[in-house]
């Protein structure tokens, strides 16, 4: 059960190390705490090594990569693959320049990721080089509806094959993939498009969820999904008349400091296909 | 009426991109998601061309400058006038440092501003290449209060003629100016000065505005400051007891998400001179 | 009393010039408001002299430092110490990484430091060059609880009188010393832990303290310390059911910001050692 999950994050509590863009930063560190990890930043390519050798997980996200940050990137990933840490990629906006196209492929050549997660276009751009994103967020081309569902799922367990990764592709639908099988999550609520950083902290969420689950990443990265918009949720359930996008966000953060295994096993809307 | 201006942002969705600090770079975000716009953060000048490129607006805010980041600003800047991209200058503490002042005045020579937001201090710098800006704040000396209004009319008025940008000076009195026509503004309250960031955060609204009303620029960022004084007229209304700066940052956001046209002509206060 | 401590920030306004990390930088900045001081960031090696020149103090934080950012925490901290301003260490991550012990030395060799302040694992690293930091959160081998308290105390006092500082290790029991006295204060609460910053934000808040009180800096240190954990006690009584760690962040920001002199008196838990 996913609930089980989110358990062992709270008994783990793992530390994970984020090379993430400045925007959403503060987002991601206060939601591992929710969770019951904790945050650590560092990008600067002398301090990464030592400072990823003391985590249990890595988090690439390229939000907004610069020379040096990239090269902290590459060396972080290096050693965090050597020492068997959990690592995942989140390659924002991907598509929308080549530095940031260029940058998420090379990752891929030189790192082994764990899991990688973006919205559908950045990661159609990490397959074929090129893409239509608009800015950080999806295409409307590219959405996976009902209507697309077969033909996502389809490209998303090819490419979780092809790259040897996890990969999850967040949106209205959400869709988690080994290769094998495939989670399609109906979590969430559209309001959270008028957040920034709800997926740039689902990746931070997602990396503390694989270090305390090795037996079951799969499982571990769906929960992580089902945990974000669950609290989507919950989150807009609690919103009051006069309450905007600012309160939002702090109620879906909220929302996972407070859930446990119980409300997570029941709120969770999935099916494996 | 300026309520139609707030109502073709929510229409067009403008993407900004923004080369901004990293102190408020998230309150910029959201509030722009709050009044119907996307954000986007780039300062690598590897980047920069490529993200303003797919943009329609560029806010150029200087608060955490870095030799990286001024590249990126003059790249940024250059590719935004040869697309003809709306522009933004928030000459951040200019008068404060001289890398401030001097990329400030540096950025007007090389660069067709469409508009430029500071507080009084930091735009006087711009005319003299030298000021009083007591660190982020406007001098008191330089005020703009009912006794000076005359003279700080005809100041916005030339600056904005000699410049061929709109200036916007904000303060407890705002002044918003192309040079024949000023809006004197009187929304707001000063327990926003209590925040950090509603200067920024406003350079980042105005950026969408201009992007959404072409054919009235003035009327756009106009209501761009109308919009925000506004909020923080909302936000403090629906202050509770115990509430202080930090719930009040998060109601001045709520309350953009939340106005609409005719919250936004009913509430703006101004007149024409 | 430590009331009048906080009174005479309100009273000065003082200006900080923060070199801090990206992750806590708007709280940082928002909780210097919160207090009646002013914050400038900045740590652009050619922006920080002219920046800290029109400040009262500097708050130097490690916590996501590079190799740009290190030159200027040299840079200012000379500066600051010719102009005798305070000047503030916040050693994040001290021990967890070579580049960060090695920089706090550096630092803590170069520049005379007002105060220091970090938790117990960063503060022992800086006596010893090593440590056990996990990550930027203390070891539970190192925490000072009852049973190590007088140990404890005469650690940071010993480490006070050498260093020439008034030494802040914060923690379940927070201790601050200038050598010969130390504050014992209890004030806090252990969910303060779950929030990301706590300590950035005291780092910023004692800066503003110090400045406003060269008379009597131990005391202007204890009081930093005792708000904030006061702040985290009365923020906490206001959590409503379904909050969490990213309400509570705001609610500790508003308790400062609604505190006043008569309820610090009333509220500090310290005794003198």
């Amino acid at each position: 059960m996913l609930g089980d999950r989110l358990e062992n994050v709270r008994k783990v509590g793992p530390l994970v190390h984020n090379i993430t863009n400045y925007v959403t930063v503060n987002d991601v560190a206060n939601v591992l705490l929710a969770c019951g990890g904790s945050p650590i930043m560092s990008d600067e390519p002398e301090d990464v090594e030592d400072i990823t050798s003391i985590c249990g997980g890595l988090n690439i996200n390229i939000g907004t990569l610069n020379q040096s940050s990239i090269k902290g990137m590459f060396i972080a990933g290096k050693k965090a693959n050597e020492l068997g840490h959990m690592v995942l990629l989140d390659p924002v906006g991907a598509g929308a320049s080549a530095l940031r196209t260029n940058t998420a492929v090379g990752l891929m050549e030189k790192i082994r990721f764990t899991a990688i997660r973006g919205n559908i276009s950045e990661i159609k751009t990490l397959t074929s080089g090129s893409g239509t994103t608009k800015g950080v967020d999806a295409d409307v081309a590219d959405a996976v509806t009902e209507d697309t569902l077969d033909q996502a799922i389809a490209f998303v367990k090819g490419f979780a094959k092809a790259s040897g990764s996890i990969v999850a592709v967040t949106g209205a639908i959400d869709l988690v993939s080994d290769g094998d099988t495939c989670y399609v999550i109906r979590n969430g609520r559209p309001e959270m498009g008028r957040i920034t950083g709800t997926g740039c902290q689902l990746s931070g969420l997602m990396t503390a969820f694989l270090v305390a689950n090795p037996d079951n990443l799969l499982e571990g990265a769906a929960a992580a999904v089902c945990t974000m918009g669950l609290a989507g949720e919950i989150g807009w359930d609690n919103m009051q008349p006069g309450d905007g996008n600012s309160t939002y966000r702090n109620r879906i953060i909220d929302a996972i400091f407070n859930m446990d295994k119980a409300v997570l096993d029941k709120g969770a809307k999935y099916e494996l296909r």
